[in-house]
Formats: structure tokens, sequence, C-alpha cells
């Protein structure tokens, strides 16, 4: 099920001794574009240009290779980027500035442009309708499985989008790109407070190891194939519920797919005095590597999740806060709450690990992913470039 | 070489399976005193209990036990902790006023008692002089070394400290304890000042894991049988630098003793524009998991070191950093720089790892200490409780 008027592929291009590593997708109509990027001061060429790209809020071409980030290359990595739209724009027959441009991968190498060029041309060539899940695996780095998600709305519109990221993950777009594509219609200024709304509750809500990339990307292209949506129209309603779906659902698929991960921690914060507050404790929590590697362990330590909700830099009573894990009130009232162990440490062997937590204040909530820290996480990064 | 008038011991008492795991130092004179503590909100109860000993600015004797943090004990556990002053304070005939408790290791579990209050009579009997090693070896949990240090000043006063911390280290007195103690005589305001400088440029400058503790203590007691100290005099300087000699060898101690540590990793930040500018930088960098896996996989991926600095929520221009590691110029300029991957690979095989940042900016300067993040790292707190 994908979106009318695109076409997409993936394809391997030598980038990476082997597997895809070049995804191009188009729009056959023009389409409105709205774009998020990382807030690290260190930004990649790519970026650079996609927010030139993106100024007049039009786009219909998004390029990506994986292996290479296109990162502190200069000057001469930003030139390598604009040619990249522009070979990608001449063979498409669009203008340079309809082409969104991203790269992932090693910081710091310069791309090999021929190669890179000879990929884009190979690939212009061999767009497809259902061509998204080859488009998913050319974007992977450590990434274990491709990620893509799909949702369809009553009027019978369809967004649909990919992503990867399983490093260097952490709130504000971190080492991650995500792509998504619906042939709603709606006009640019619209599609931007959409998909600002959509990526606050979901990729921002996500930490791997805290580290926060140079070259976080969300892009967004709706070309109303399928019809246009006006501002106060029902629809739009339920094109921000869906877009808010489909984000969420590659957000908690990037978290689970997290380097080294054998679980996804879902941390839900509530009884906080504003949404703000409450998302600080949960990623105060989600960064901790003590309570990371307790969740590895099938270790049901309420100390170091206390004490990650201490030293958010919050202002809380500790004696209204409770805690439950996987579903066992584990601490209230300041202090623990007896539970049986054996249990917990079966409950802590599912899949999914929910920690909930109440501040026993306000009304406000937020919800947080993460995953546990594990020996293949160290594995995958003390040996990544040499 | 121990400060004059000052008794300490360590002993087993039967906290731990096996090993030392009670120390108690006393001085035999009235003694200044002054403490810092974690800035955690959930704060453990021993260090309520010694903020208020120390409301008088004296003190006279240090008990502490290692295995059990009584931390999120509640009412129950502040009652423990004074008690254990009060029999401190029959055994040794001074005021329970006089004694300050500490407590590390597990949160949440009340302390038994019997076994405790049989073990600090019987640690205050075994005072001596030399005492010092084997309150080391008492107050160590995780750690694998005991960490003591000493300095001796011209006017031959002496400082002394051990010290114990090796996860959920993090800035601002992280599961750390530490116990000065000078046999210089100070007054009770000066103390703590001194104190204060001394433990902003060396404990609140170290992380291991980024995860603040419930309770971190640095305490220290002038006791005054060497002379005394006036403000003014030109041995009030040599005491600052003493002191900060001694709390720094003490943190690098920690540093480099971090949970499944193999480096100590000792940032240094020049060209910034104040030097918490330059500390918030180099902390970014401490933490960061993938800096830290980097180095354990002794891999000169500069690229990651950048990233850091990028989000450290600072406003610098990456253009004018530059860094180098181990020694090496790796980065400049917006790039990188050219260097012998060999030769870098073999020179982070060394012990101590300096990653030095100028920002290119202004004249402050910081150095941060932190240690590799490995495979024992997770193994050591994925199997600490259960």
């Amino acid at each position: 099920m994908c979106p009318k008027g695109f076409r997409a592929t993936g394809i391997a291009a030598g980038l990476k001794p082997e597997g895809k590593d070049i995804a191009v997708i188009v729009s056959d109509h023009p389409a409105a574009a709205a774009g998020m990027f990382t807030s690290n001061l260190v930004q990649a060429a790519p970026i650079l240009l996609n927010r030139e790209h993106l100024r007049d809020g039009r786009a219909r071409v998004i390029v990506a290779n994986s292996k290479n980030a296109n990162a502190c290359t200069g000057e001469g990595g930003l030139a390598d980027a604009r040619r990249t739209a522009e070979v990608a724009a001449a063979d498409l027959d669009l203008s340079a500035d309809d082409v969104l441009v991203n790269s992932t991968g090693v910081i710091g190498v310069r791309l090999p442009m021929d190669t890179l060029k000879a990929g884009v041309r190979a690939a212009a060539s061999q767009l497809k309708p259902e061509g998204w899940d080859a488009a998913a695996e050319a974007i992977m780095t450590t990434d274990t499985v491709p990620k893509k998600a799909t949702v369809e709305l009553s009027s019978g519109a369809i967004l649909c989008g990919i992503a990867k990221g399983s490093g260097m993950i952490a709130p504000n777009m971190a080492t991650m790109l995500c792509f998504l594509a619906t042939d709603a219609g709606l006009e640019p200024e619209q599609l931007s407070a959409r998909l600002q709304e959509a990526v606050g509750q979901s990729f921002n809500c996500v930490t791997v190891d805290g580290d926060m990339s140079t070259n976080d990307t969300v892009l967004l292209l709706a070309n109303g194939a399928a019809g246009s949506l006006s501002p106060g129209e029902p629809g739009m309603d339920e094109f921000q519920e869906g877009l808010n779906a489909l984000c969420l659902s590659l957000a908690r698929q990037i978290a689970r797919d997290g380097e080294g991960a054998t679980k996804l921690i879902s941390i839900r914060v509530t009884g906080a005095d504003s949404p703000s507050q409450a998302r600080t404790v949960g990623l105060s929590v989600a960064n901790s590597n003590l309570v990371k590697t307790a969740v590895f362990g099938r270790d049901p330590n309420w100390g170091r999740i206390v004490c990650a909700i201490g030293y958010a830099g919050v202002d809380i009573d500790p004696n209204r806060v409770s805690v439950s894990m996987a579903g066992i009130p584990i601490y209230g009232s300041g202090g623990g709450i007896d539970f049986d162990k054996d249990e917990a440490i079966q409950s802590l062997a599912a899949e999914e690990i929910p920690i909930d937590i109440d501040l026993g204040s306000g009304k406000a909530q937020s919800q947080v992913y993460t995953c546990d820290l594990t020996y293949d996480y160290i594995k995958i990064n003390a040996e990544y470039t040499t």
C-alpha cells in the first residue's frame, strides 16, 4: 500500500562492500515539502543544502546514500551535495532546487563522487511505485532491520514512511533519516506545522545513547494525488492523527533496533506539571546507562530509576513519586514496595519493558522510548571505523 | 605519612560476604569540618543527617559503611543513621553531633542495624594513626583498587584523603565518598570555601557514566594539630594548592577505576569564553558513549568528538575548533587532518588518553576526566543486584 504518484528504489552502487546503498524517491507531481533537521551546531553538508532547497516549501526528489555522512567535509562536501542534486535533477528532468540530498555513515570522509553519481543515475532509471522496501534497505547503516510504516486515511489517502537509525540517536533528531510521503495535498505551511507536531511526539522522544548526530533529518512530501486538504476541514485532524501514528511507529522501530538492543523500553511519565517536565524526567531515565544495563540484566533495580528521576533537574517531590516496571509497582511513598522478585525477573524477559512514573503533581504527561544497553552496543561502537 | 591527631581503621563487620565494610576516622582534637553533597533531589538518609551535624562547622568522627547506601529508606533510614552516630559517639565519648555518617551500596534496603552497630563498636576499639589504608579498603564497592592520596605542606602540615567510587559517577558528587583530613588548623568558613574551590576543579570534573548518585559526599576535617592558618597568610595559598592537588589526585583515581574501565581519558578544553563553557564542552565529550567506546576500541574517530562538541549546547564556531587525540592533531578548519592511522592506533594503546580541544575563541579553559566504556561496564551493571 503506497501513496499514489510516488516512485522509489534502492540499489547497490558500490559505496558499501555489499548491499544496497543509494535510495531515490520521486513524486510524479509537484509536491509540498517540509523538513526538520538536527540541532547539532555541527551540521552535515546535505542539511545545509536541504535547508536552502526547502525555502520555497516545495520539492519532488529525495536522494539518500548510506556508508558516508558527508559531514565535516567543508566547502568541498557542500559542493558534492550540490552536484548530487544536479545529477538527479538532470536525469529526472527536474530543477535541482526540487532535490533533497541525504547522507548517513562515517563522518569526515569525502564522498566517492564517481561511484555516487553513477549510482544515482542507475537508481533514477529503476524507480517503481512499490520500490519503498528497497529504499528502506538502502539507507541502513548499523540497523539490523529496515523500518517502514503506512497509514491509510478514511479518504483513501495514504501516508507512508521509511526511516533508519540505531546509534548516535538522541532527541532533536540524531543520526536518523526519515522520509515520509503522502498523496494527500497540503500547503507548505500546513505541512510544516503538522510535521513539527508529529516529530515532537515521536522522534524527539527517542534516545538510544544520548548522542545527537550531525545528519538527523525528517522529510515529508505531499503531492495531492489523492486530493487536497484545507485547514479546518475534519480530514485535517485525521491527517494529523495519521501522521502522528506514522512517526510514532517509525520512532519505536528505531528505539527497538538501537545498536545492540535486545529490548524496547517505553517510559511513560504522568502527574507532571507540564509535558516538557514529563519529557525531561523521561529522557533522564532513558539516558541512564545504569537503568539501561539493569533492563538488559532483567534487574528490577528501582533505585537507579528513582536516582535518575532525582537528577533530572526538575522540581519534584520524591515522596510523591511512584514507579512501576513491567507492570509491577516497585516504588512509592519515598521507599521501595515489596514485590515478588522472581516474578519481576520473569516479566523483565519481555521484549518491551514499560516503566511508568507518576510524579504525583500535575496532570501533564509524556512518553519516551529507548532500548537496553548491552555488550553488543560496545562491540558495534568499539569496532566501527578501524 | 598521616596527619597528626587522627586515627582511623577499616574492619570486616559482616555487611559484605567478605572483606572490610566499616571505616571509622576520628580526630583526637576538636576539628573544623566542611562537607559537600550530591545535588540529586533524592538524597540518602546519611546526607540529611550530615547536613544537620555540620551546621556548627565542627565534627570529629567519620563513620562509613559499604554494601548498603541507606537511600530511599524513609524515616526509618534516617533514624538508622542517627542511631549509628549515637553508637559511635557513646563508644568514643563524644557528642553525636560531632559524628558524620556515610553509606554506599545498594539503594532502598534498610541497614542491618545489629550488624552495623556491633561493627562500629569493634572499629572504634581498633583505631590507629596509620589506619587510613584499612579505612580506604572498607569503603570500596565495585572499586577495584583503594584510592588514597597525601600532600605535605612546607610548614610540615599534612593533608590526606581516601575516596571510593567507580559507577554512578557524574559531576556534582555522584556515588562517591571522599574523606579528607588535615592537621592544619582553619576556621570552618575558611575550610568550607577552600573545599568548594578544590571540589569544583576535581570531583565535579569527573564523569564515569553521567549518573549522579543519591549519596555523593566529600568531607574535610581540620584539627589544627600542626598549627593554625589565618586568612591572608602565605601558607593559606599553599594549603589551597595542596588541597586542590589532593582532590585532583583522588578524582583521577576514581575516573581511572571507573566501572569496567581500561583507560583514563583526560579532556582539556582551551580557547573558551569562560571556564564553565569549557567544562560544559568537556563534559559533553566525556559523557558521550560513542567517544568512550571509540577510546576502548583504540579508534581515532574524531567525528564522534566533534559531534559531541556540536551538541554541547554551547555557542561555538565549528570551523574554529581544533582537536587532538593522544597528542595527534586530527581535526581543524572544519575538517579532518590527515594522520597516520596505525600510529594513532598505537598511541591509543596507552593507559591515559588525552583529548585536547581548542575552541578557538577566548582564553578560558577546563579539564575533565572520564574513562572508556567497555564490556565490563555492562557486565558489572547488568548483574548488580540480581
